[in-house]
């Protein structure tokens, strides 16, 4: 199973992206990978890792020290960089048959740009959709799809998203009938605009997903759902608010500790508590961000995650590929022709 | 300065409703009332106050003791329902000249309805738009507009919610020049689709906003902004999710504290600032969901919200009108005829 790993364009990119593919690789043995990036730089970390040898032989570097920056105008960026880390990742994984995913954590507009230009989307699907993960409050995960690859969509495109992530919920997760939602401003079936009203008949009629209603955005992080379904820009605003959210109060009650000696004092009993809801609202520890609906698997990492987070996303790429995900939406598809 | 309340369709309605105005009638000596809803119960509360006696020359009742109920389809609401007290307090609003402001804590969505159809509108505004409050991070205040009464809009109109939202947040709120942002998936210019990037343009070109830019949804709580203006299906989500996660984080938190016993010694130190925290994050301190753009003053109160919470949407409705709002709002669309 191999994979191709732009290792330019996060913020602790390439050591995070080479590191935490190394561990992937320690954990699956069936992962090989191409490396892109600064060639040398690329080279001195392998060599640094204590059991390169024994994985040498599993890993290839190719040199394209080029980087886009999310400063970059997408389309530019795509004309104009051909020799970057991330345009070079996506014609190896166009090109290279036995490439199936790649991997980075670089800027989320070119990369969706760049690979709905250049890799082929599975027959049914009209444009590829995100769909980062989030933890609830009990314990489990939600997936948003899309999340903000597309603004402007139709009814019919929530229902490719409902189908993409339930089978992405199940082959990555391994959730059973993922419980599907419709984000809307209200739980009843008639609620929303023309599109969500649409969409909710299509959802409720289609056999292949388990479709529970309406969800208000208040209860994303309930537990009640395992897919929420939403047109790109909603979907942008529900996960970046969630997590702006849970990062701003956990900030204000860090400093609202130190206003007060009493609170100090309590605080050190809760140390370790404290640090555990901050690794849990940590979304880098649930996943990248998915780009489903493209022929060959594509995971954005977080631009700012670390080794720990890539290594994440890696596995989590070979758990789809695993699962033939991609085999299991066509087959589903054929259907709605 | 004459308001009408109704008294019913909140979840603490009529006690919450009669005394939390009542509150208010004591701190601003100006405001005169008339309570819509069960003449008999508003009668009990009224008797029970203690200085009823001296109150007593600024109120009058109205008896519709009928509640529409969240339940209903807002279009039967308003047809069936002709006495119940939300639809009857929106006629005294409309053909009473004295009647300069409603306060309601019924159902939204017939509020909104019945609000749209009967109420004449502010000149060069196609359609009122909700306005919540949010706290931010530094200790001030966030509006949100529209946050749900459109879901599907122009850019004109979402320069009509930043005219709307920041001649509210100055009369309601004394903000100077109140900074506003463009709710958008990213912060540069050309971002999100066609509707924002229009939107920019007209939101850059007004001299009477002080536009600042796009917001990304994670910087809500920031301090950063003072209004927010988005499309209504957005602004929900904006909004609801942000409340949604902060209260589900709080919830986990205190179940957190409960599963260890160092934990529990930990909490008993901090037991202030976690009430602190969690009256912070408690909405409707800071007002409720005013509905900008009509002739005259709605302002929508949390279905869930107490005395103290009604108190509040009181004496906001009392500041828009003290401070001419619409009058202003007039002033300035005068320009964009």
């Amino acid at each position: 199973m191999k994979m191709v790993i732009d290792c330019l364009g996060g913020d602790n990119s390439p050591l995070a992206n080479v590191n935490g593919t190394l561990r992937a690789m320690r954990e699956n043995p069936d992962i090989s990978v191409i490396f892109v990036g600064d060639e040398k730089e690329i080279r001195e970390i392998l060599e640094n890792a204590s059991d390169y040898e024994a994985l040498k032989g599993r890993i290839e570097v190719v040199n394209a020290p080029e980087i886009i920056t999310g400063e970059e105008k997408p389309t530019d960026a795509i004309r104009l960089k051909k020799d970057s880390s991330m345009i070079r990742s996506i014609s190896i994984l166009n090109n290279d048959e036995r490439v199936g995913a790649m991997i980075s954590a670089g800027a989320t507009g070119a990369l969706v740009a760049a690979v709905t230009l250049r890799i082929g989307r599975i027959r049914g699907i009209r444009r590829p959709a995100f769909c980062p993960i989030l933890p609830t409050m009990n314990g489990g995960i939600v997936g948003v799809c899309d999340s903000g690859a597309n603004v402007d969509i139709t009814a019919r495109q929530l229902l490719e998203f409902a189908i993409l992530g339930s089978v992405y919920m199940n082959s990555a997760y391994g959730i059973e009938k993922p419980r599907v939602a419709l984000l809307n401003i209200g739980t009843e079936s008639e609620k929303g605009d023309e599109l969500r009203r649409q969409a909710y008949g299509l959802l409720r009629d289609s056999e292949d997903i388990n479709f529970v209603g309406n969800m208000e955005s208040r209860d994303l992080l309930s537990g009640k759902y395992d897919l929420v379904v939403c047109d790109g820009f909603s979907g942008n605003v529900l996960v970046k608010t969630t997590e702006g959210t849970a990062l701003q109060l956990l900030k204000k009650i860090k400093k609202d500790i130190m206003s007060r000696g009493i609170y100090k004092i309590g605080a050190l009993f809760m140390k370790r508590m404290f640090a555990e809801e901050k690794e849990f609202m940590n979304y880098q520890n649930y996943g990248g961000s998915v780009l489903l609906g493209t022929e060959k698997t594509v995971v954005k990492c977080h631009g700012s995650g670390d080794e720990a987070g890539f290594a994440v996303c890696v596995s989590q790429a070979y758990r789809m590929q695993a699962a033939n995900m991609n085999d299991r939406i066509s087959e589903i598809l054929k259907k709605y022709d």
